[in-house]
């Protein structure tokens, strides 16, 4: 993907970080556009003084404050392609106050495209998510199950954007990707269960009290090889809509190996006290067995299984609040 | 349904007058919300001197205003069931602009959800299309089938509405019903192929100029029919979310069926020419096999067939043209 200019939309968040490192180590240009309302701009600290990046402050759901903030940077006409990670990522939030995932999740998504549209951005790279499937019970997961039911307005919304999308290829927009994310894990983290444990540990060393009953089961994959998926299918897939699971390859680790692994970085000698149930929110599937058959069928497999990426995300979280 | 009060947003719209005369008829309250973008208040006509029979003009993708006309009915608090019929159905039209589909099919969506869980409303029954499907090519396409793809706006937006609605009920909803409309047909005829035909042939009596080759075939349900499997599955289906694809039995009728009916009742002497290419315009869909096996078990099957109810629709549609 040399010589490509990239619009990252949300990209002061978590795995922006890693997209924008790798972008620019290629030679490309890269304009980030986040509102900032959960993306931190300290996580762009190590790019600022590129000449191939442009930092600028925008709500993605403001289309005309989208274009001002393109067209304020040095060559608006070189960008052909659009990375969407802006998203409201509080699950528990929007199902508290729907119109945070209507307006963050999808209006954000709604306003891109009108973007590609007028701007003829020929590439539209969406992150997507696992919770458009809903709970699917013991079936294998693919991208062409049905019947797709989201349990959470994230999930509802992330879904309504890759409808959006589809009907954009059948009438102008000439490619695009929609990547479904599992639970992504690394730094800098901002949110979800391994960062949730070490900053309980911080507060309280002795105890670790688990929303659920630690039986909950899900796949896990690191940042690194999430941000290498979505490079490798922008530059593999060749259909005009390309839809793929990434995950690792495996079925998942459970809460309780999570606890255990934040439990002997942070604090070994902590308890750990289990709730009931196999949920531990409303919105949160309980378990997920996610087939990465067609991502694997194009030549792509993750480095490091759910286990590896919580051994390691586990050790970077817990360096990133302080266990030194 | 007896004494159940009932609101019907989008109800100045063609299939409502037969769902009004029927809950009317039934002995319920009914209270129409229509912003009068494309419902006419000349339906409304029979219903207006019944005194279980309100009609409100507001937009219902503004909820406060929907609130304000709540309000304003003698017995706002008896309200226990939501049908929402409010949609763009102009579909070339959201194509050129998806902010209508945006703001009149979806955002409608989500404002009804959020005044069922201010109101407490229990029961949420929606329009929903086979729009949302897209094109599955040969395959018989059943309520759980996958991938959803939708070609239009229009689809993306109803399957964005079913999504939303789906997470409303794992969170708050008691029960909702999805509707998947055929092509439906009747009168009030406001767009569709059959009130084109009939007023092409209006104004050049001489010749009937199709878009495509004619060779499109799709199932066509006439509005009594659907109207009466919404009635009957929101009185009989048991589950919190229901979803049911509604439609005949049959695989429909071509293009070219209508377009030598609506010849034969109006203009027997013209001469059909027809396009090429079997898509009539961006978003349509040239053929599909509309599986309703899941509501014939629940014990309803259409009257009419599409051969029976095209005919009796271009009768309709006929006289309500001026075509004695």
């Amino acid at each position: 993907m040399s010589v490509d200019g990239h619009i990252i939309a949300g990209g002061a968040g978590f795995i922006a970080q890693t997209l924008i490192r790798r972008l620019l180590l290629a030679g490309d240009s890269v304009l980030v556009i986040d509102n900032l309302s959960r993306g931190q701009e300290v996580f762009l600290k190590d790019f600022i003084n590129s000449d191939r990046f442009d930092f600028k402050v925008a709500d993605c759901s403001d289309e005309s404050a989208v274009e001002v903030a393109i067209k304020s940077v040095r060559s608006p006409e070189t960008f052909n392609r659009i990375w969407h990670l802006a998203a409201n990522s509080d699950i528990p939030a929007g199902i508290a106050n729907p119109g945070i995932d209507l307006k963050d999740t999808f209006l954000t998504t709604f306003a891109l495209l009108k973007l590609a549209k007028a701007r003829n951005i020929a590439n539209f790279h969406f992150a997507s998510s696992s919770a458009i499937y809903g709970d699917l019970g013991d079936r294998a997961v693919d991208e062409d199950i049905g019947p797709l039911r989201p349990i959470s307005n994230y999930g509802a919304m992330k879904l309504a954007s890759e409808a959006q999308i589809r009907a954009a290829v059948e009438s102008f927009l000439p490619r695009a990707d929609i990547f479904r994310f599992p639970n992504v894990i690394g730094v800098p983290a901002t949110h979800g269960v391994i960062v949730d444990f070490v900053r309980k540990l911080k507060s309280t060393p002795d105890q670790l009290v688990v929303l659920g009953n630690g039986t909950q089961r899900k796949p896990y994959l690191h940042a690194d090889d999430l941000v290498d998926a979505m490079i490798f299918i922008a530059n593999t897939a060749r259909d005009p809509f390309n839809v793929f699971n990434i995950g690792p390859r495996d079925q998942g680790v459970t809460v309780q190996f999570i606890a255990e692994a934040v439990r002997d970085r942070v604090a070994p000698h902590c308890e750990i006290v289990y709730g009931e149930g196999d949920r531990g929110w409303v919105g949160d599937v309980p378990r997920f067995k996610y087939s990465t058959d067609r991502i694997a069928a194009l030549g792509w497999t993750p480095r490091l299984g759910s286990r590896e990426a919580v051994v390691r995300a586990v050790d970077e979280v817990a360096r990133q609040e302080g266990f030194g």
